[in-house]
């Protein structure tokens, strides 16, 4: 059942599900307790944040394991509202995930700046860097868009905020495990992740700080983690989301090029095949994985029932905006009408995905555009 | 290796493992995508919250998974604070677990009332009701102490709360799974727990809301859970913690008798093997797995090393305690001399204890204390 829903969530990869078993089996204690055991279940805490040090730079001691992102984002934001002057601004991309969306209008509430955006969403570094110049003590930029798969120059953006000192929160969620995270642990930023977008367990992910931060808190009570997260530790999902990302950024990430190949050649044939389809952001530069189209007529609803009954799996946008009325904020950012908007389907593929996957996909679209076409 | 640290946390459950695994092959998808596939996901996550309301009472959807109770304590009293008006006092039991006096530090800071106990920290329910004479707009009182096994009287507590409509919270982490939870969920309580403690993997939990809130909102974003809790959900966690609670409420409480009169043995053995020991709280009602004892002499922390030496595994207290300086606030709130805390050992058993296991711990206990006494 060709699965292209990759940004809503992945399968659990075989080595997450080894690394959480094993765990499970010899290291379940509580790394808080007394004794050998415990002991050994706090040198292998202390290994996993040792590696995602070495995959993605930092300090092991600025990473925080938690429950994923939406935690994450509110985590920081949280911090930054305590820390900061209580008339102090934020700018935030406008095209930015709904939590932390919602994370900065309960912390920043009627003191959010929405960053101006180019072409696709793009925030450029310029724009960035006159939102400081203009008093902002703070920027959210997210790494990876997740319903167009659009790029941000996270890189220059996070240096603009290292010059002046501003805090960065890169939302690194989408862009981990499908592509290289080598500096993002290190560029300054505040970083926000969740596991199970690239094969870790639901319900884990980690926040990393930019330098140590001794009053980041995210709940208090236990001192685990260095005081910045209290709870006993989940051990078993942490060693999942890091072996998942050592295979993703030891094997995954190289593939870049050949699922660029497969998403182009995919998206050439649709627009032929589908006349009067649009490919949203198509000349930015994208994730290899996402192609968010938007289908020449029909709702999206209707599309994605149809496409289900032929176990095509993709949908209409971010998982999280669902059950919520209206079109997607993120078109709206793209000031692309409500009228297209509904009309929008994405598509995000995975590890797993084939080449079969991709042809059964487009001879799907066929099927179904040819239907509604004709009204059967 | 006799493990004497279920308070802690437990092993994984077998139930809850087979049930994490089925999930992570048959419902990995994201409950909140399109499509027949995401449908089954969230059919099965609806069956996990009828299962809880089963089994402890209260409707289906005032259940709300999360990553464990002291996740759950920041949500409960956060939400408190934003509901009451900004001047409002909770009354506090001063034995709650820390990660509950921290958020009720957090959110009511100088708005606690402390609870005075009675022998061995129970706080009568006619305590709870003066302190709602008093004032106080909600009652913070636990179901059982982590450290001591001290049962606290939750239903008389409760209806004093339910008659005055005054908020109740009840961290219920050591009573899930060791004690029946019938009536938890129904009793009016806002409930907070944690599924490792009763076999499930850490990371996940639950909070009951006592009725429907439409305003309790742990995290922003997506609508997920009743728009509770935002956040992509754990489904496989939270199909292992429905799965281990419903094993430990259709066996392992059944139990219960047995395993007291071990434990009742084993304390009896013990005041009479090592003269001068003593058993917290002995003369309340406490769960069958816990005694805290302080021995006759020698800190803690050389006992507990010479006792993991010869592979016996507990501890001196809550394990979220460890890295703070000074005694237990546990036994600093039944009045006992610091100098008595540091002598005090937890011993706390599970469902996979043995005779064997009790009769290891008790020899270790003479052989360590007959090495203590002598120097060697």
């Amino acid at each position: 059942m060709p699965y292209f829903d990759y940004n809503a969530t992945a399968p659990l990869a075989d080595c997450a599900r080894e690394a959480w078993l094993r765990v499970q089996a010899e290291h379940w204690q509580n790394p808080s307790s007394p004794g050998r055991a415990a002991a050994r279940a706090r040198l292998r805490l202390e290994s996993y944040h040792e590696a995602l040090a070495v995959l993605l730079g930092g300090e092991p001691s600025q990473y925080v394991f938690n429950s994923g992102a939406t935690e994450g984002a509110h985590a920081v934001l949280a911090h930054w509202a305590g820390q900061l002057p209580p008339t102090a601004r934020i700018a935030v991309a406008a095209t930015e995930h709904a939590c932390v969306l919602a994370a900065a209008g309960r912390f920043f509430p009627g003191r959010i700046d929405w960053l101006p955006s180019g072409p696709g969403g793009l925030v450029p570094p310029a724009v960035v860097t006159a939102a400081i110049a203009a008093g902002a003590a703070g920027v959210v930029v997210m790494a990876a868009q997740n319903e167009t798969g659009v790029l941000q120059p996270w890189p220059e953006i996070a240096a603009s905020c290292r010059r002046a000192s501003v805090h960065f929160l890169c939302d690194a969620t989408q862009w981990l495990g499908k592509l290289p995270g080598a500096g993002l642990g290190s560029c300054g930023a505040w970083l926000i992740a969740s596991g199970h977008k690239f094969g870790a367990p639901k319900g884990v992910g980690f926040v990393k700080l930019p330098k140590p931060e001794p009053d980041f808190r995210t709940s208090g009570g236990g001192m685990q983690q260095n005081g910045h997260r209290a709870g006993t530790e989940d051990l078993a999902g942490i060693a999942a989301l890091t072996a998942a990302l050592v295979h993703a950024e030891q094997s995954q990430v190289l593939w870049e090029s050949q699922r660029l190949a497969w998403k182009d050649r995919f998206e050439n044939d649709l627009l032929r095949a589908l006349p009067g389809t649009r490919i949203v952001a198509r000349e930015a530069e994208r994730l290899w994985n996402t192609s968010l189209i938007l289908v020449p007529y029909g709702e999206q609803t209707k599309w994605l029932a149809r496409l289900d009954k032929i176990d095509l799996q993709l949908s209409s946008g971010s998982a999280c905006n669902q059950g919520q009325k209206g079109p997607s904020h993120v078109l709206a950012a793209l000031r692309l009408p409500a009228e297209d908007a509904r009309r929008a389907l994405r598509i995000s593929s995975g590890w797993q995905t084939t080449e079969d996957d991709w042809n059964q996909l487009l001879s799907g679209l066929e099927q179904v555009h040819e239907e509604i076409r004709t009204g059967t």
